[in-house]
């Protein structure tokens, strides 16, 4: 047995970089790209990344160099996503709805030697290099993107993204090499997190780890080949939670928008046949609010992968009746993307519509790239019951798991500790194996030493039915300690009437009372705070680290029964 | 970057095992096995297995020993493709068609430590057993496998398998060690290939190559979550094409059975909805003879995976008119299982239905697990231009590749020359990506130094109306140096009136002439022999080796416009 040696022929390394010679060999007649007027084949996609990365080799870029791209849903990060790799660098996609100082930071921290800006974004990036210029020597080659069918309006002495593809020139050599990583572990992109609870961490994950990540959100959604994909998820989010590659790997259709609206929905929707999507739950109220189309007509729901956050059982339900059939899944950008699938059991059918829209709020069981998944006592790390109520840390182990955060050994150990990934979310497992995420370890409201789940209060806030948005933190009480405050977003017709102060205050007792119907008393938030919107970072994730800082500010409405009730 | 170290939480080796554990856990309640009137669930499976490995250590099994089975489609032989490499062991199925003298042969190269036979076969065991007892000094333990409802038949110094795993006693140290297998390419299956045209070999595969074939499948045919698949097609074979493992990583049901007939196949279909099976083309005969159920009151077909050799497209299509939806792929002992999908692209379904069938006949696109695949001319070792035309040998690379021979490093060379796992079949590749198989390079017939594809001439004897089955060989030619050979078997109400000599003549002559009408003069059989059945091997494939014996004991009927159409 020991003496079979590995060799070329049975030994490659995974590497989704192998999903884009296949699509362009496998499926040489099908669209790989839409993006307004433009379209590509996937033999085009294949040979404009390979003239991409022979371009950046010639710029030197050498073995994992880190190469930034500044850019919404464009063809260009997309094709980075395989062009980038192929030379053998480390892919950096930045948030495009960071501002100038946050981006400084990363590039102070991930020193990248090329950045790729969407023409769009030159002043941001331009207030970016001005942060770096006095202090920093950064070598860093900037390169713009401008629409396809723009007229040229770079400099003669300006490099520019499609002049790369022209003048690439990749020998058959140069592309075998391309494919021939040497070794899978090997970095593919660097990922900050969006730090909603601490400061940003460059999250590096491998070859490897995308690979088994991009087969596994094919496998948990159940994607068939030929997927007609819309980009509703920014691509710079977790590498658009790997469906960059997986829609490469299924042969599919990329459908590039700029902008996330309701109208550039539906319209793609309809014009391009979308199959797929997949976005945070805030996008379903921009699905309902901007005059839903009627998609009745069509003989398949478009299949919506959501997470980042829990859906509200609510605005499922809402968004189904659209025409959209939900799938709510769980990830980190520490994890390399979706981890947990809410797998739909079909007996599930029959239960009523509201408890299956719980169902669907759970996060799910683990893909099959996972080696192991638990929910571990924080204190003892022992495995908690299965039964729905004990509550633990969610930890897991895999291949696909980050390889650490660039350049913080700290922050990598104790992500690490025990030998399980510690994601920080507090969660249960249920009898039928499925996991559901009570709260952010630092979401928790610790209220006269009982746990208050913030996530608990929040759906009932959202089944009252003018509420849009709620978010619910801590709150310092002098008597308990904490106690929570919700914050939340009445639907537009009712806040447009909510100038007035005395009819503000109804509506914050008309809510507590609510709560006090639905909930045990010491869970109840003892105040409500209206607001036009709710802050959100760039992936559209609700920012409680600045409710909480507001919280902090407010007076508690105390009543005398609260006490007295607990 | 290069700080990065892998460390427990992020670096699991890759193996098919941890589906089990996962089935457990994510799917609690459902029925992982169903064999008569024997139910398990995947808990109890999981437990099973664990005690049987427990079992295995304490019998002092050691890492790479080989563990032999020797069984039909029964649950044990299902639990040991678990239970054996838990216990860090290699499991050896072996093809039950074979005889003593072949198994002995197998044994001899194999030197297993330990072979569990089902005790119907105990008489097959004990001739194996008996031509290896005066030269081998074999130390063989025999464990026999009863059925689960029969009375115990063990004398109280013999181990059966249902008492090794009543005794297994895996502690959680020993379980957690079963799952920390040390290296993802240590061999999991040791498989003899069937040997169609040489002699068996044994294959290793590894932990790492069943992995990635194992969720391929699952990605080629779109198996959703809780399959009921029936197991039609032997687990010896290939390890049952890998749906071992990939019934587990779907939380499916597995159902057993330990005879493969129209009644129990149809029986189980509707016993127990049965969703998908796998098998060689040669049982689409055993369907259409046996009394076809109407299936067309259930809501979807029976989704079937067939490959081993091409399925005529006549029988495709009416396996297909009585319910059963067809995949055809293409795979090899020595790539870990179906390696090329027939993707299906749903503009085919406008095409007529004879064309259609055409193209579920092709082998297809190769799957994601692949590095590459390629079809190459044999002397320059130039790919062929995808012109659906040019032939030229498979070729493949990947992880899922084998990791060679067992003691043969010269036959292992041989496979892996250039790179490649050289396949030894030659194919084309159509303008659309599709790559069709068009001979196995020993079946090729050279005729007059044009090459003749066997499976050409077999396809158009298929399309005749009262042809069930049919091979093409090569017989001698005094001129022409080779010249087809058709073997058929006609239905059976035909060949039951065909014992007088007359009549058979001329229904030679009428096959020889509906050939000559639908194909070029030179590829047309020069004689045809018809035959009760055809010789087949434990797999259902046609031994050509045997054919090409009689045909070089027969005459050439020849004529004398042959040598003028040429």
């Amino acid at each position: 047995m020991d003496n079979l040696a590995l060799c070329e022929a049975n030994n490659a390394p995974l590497t989704p970089i192998t999903f884009l010679k296949r699509a362009s060999e496998c499926y040489p007649t099908r669209t790989s790209i839409i993006y307004g007027e433009t379209r590509f084949t996937w033999p085009q996609t294949y040979a404009r990344c390979c003239r991409l990365a022979a371009s950046l080799l010639s710029l030197n870029i050498a073995k994992n160099d880190i190469v930034s791209v500044l850019a919404p849903n464009i063809p260009a990060i997309y094709e980075m996503h395989f062009a980038v790799p192929m030379a053998g660098a480390v892919l950096n996609p930045i948030n495009t709805r960071l501002d100038a100082k946050s981006i400084a930071a990363i590039f102070r921290h991930a020193q990248p030697k090329i950045l790729f800006v969407d023409r769009n974004l030159e002043t941001l990036a331009r207030a970016t290099l001005h942060l770096l210029q006095d202090k920093e020597h950064l070598n860093l080659l900037v390169i713009y993107i401008d629409e396809p069918d723009c007229p040229k309006r770079v400099s003669s002495n300006e490099l520019d993204y499609e002049g790369l593809i022209r003048t690439g020139e990749p020998s058959s050599s140069l592309v075998a090499a391309m494919f021939r990583i040497q070794n899978e572990q090997d970095p593919i992109s660097l990922n900050y997190t969006s730090g909603t609870t601490s400061e940003p961490k460059g999250v590096v994950v491998s070859h490897r780890g995308v690979y088994l990540s991009s087969l596994s959100v094919i496998m948990g959604w159940e994607m068939g080949t030929f997927p007609v994909y819309l980009w509703t998820l920014p691509m710079f989010h977790c590498n658009g939670w790997n469906l960059t590659w997986s829609v490469a790997a299924r042969g599919g259709t990329n459908v590039c928008i700029r902008h996330v609206s309701a109208p550039e929905i539906y319209k793609n929707i309809e014009l391009h046949g979308v199959t797929h999507m997949c976005c945070v739950p805030t996008v379903f109220n921009i699905l309902l609010q901007g005059n839903p189309v009627d998609m009745s007509q069509r003989s398949r729901p478009v299949q919506v992968l959501t997470g980042g956050s829990s859906p509200p059982a609510a605005l499922v339900e809402k968004v189904q009746r659209l025409g959209f059939q939900v799938l709510h899944v769980y990830g980190l950008t520490e994890a390399t993307g979706a981890v947990l699938f809410c797998e739909w059991h079909d007996e599930w059918n029959r239960l009523p519509e509201k408890q299956q829209m719980e169902m669907k709020a759970r996060q799910g069981v683990g893909i099959l790239a996972l080696a192991d998944v638990d929910v571990k006592n924080t204190k003892t790390q022992e495995s908690v019951p299965r039964d729905g109520k004990t509550m633990g840390e969610i930890v897991m182990k895999g291949s696909n798991i980050m390889k650490g955060y660039l350049k913080n050994p700290k922050a990598t150990f104790e992500a690490f500790k025990h030998g399980w990934l510690n994601t920080g979310d507090i969660g249960v497992i249920h009898p039928d194996g499925h996991i559901q995420i009570k709260d952010r370890s630092k979401d928790i409201i610790i209220s006269g030493g009982e746990n208050i789940n913030s996530i608990e209060v929040e759906t009932v806030l959202y089944k009252y039915k003018k509420v849009l948005e709620a978010a619910v933190v801590a709150m310092p009480h002098p008597m308990w300690g904490e106690t929570p405050c919700a914050f939340v977003v009445l639907e537009k017709r009712t806040t447009s009437q909510g100038d007035c102060d005395d009819q503000f205050m109804t509506r914050e007792a008309d809510l507590i009372k609510y709560c006090r119907e639905n909930l045990p008393h010491f869970m109840c938030p003892k105040r409500v705070v209206f607001m036009g919107e709710l802050p959100k970072n760039g992936n559209g994730k609700i920012l409680k680290r600045k409710l909480r800082n507001i919280a902090k500010s407010l007076v508690v409405n105390d009543d005398s029964t609260f006490g007295i009730k607990l």
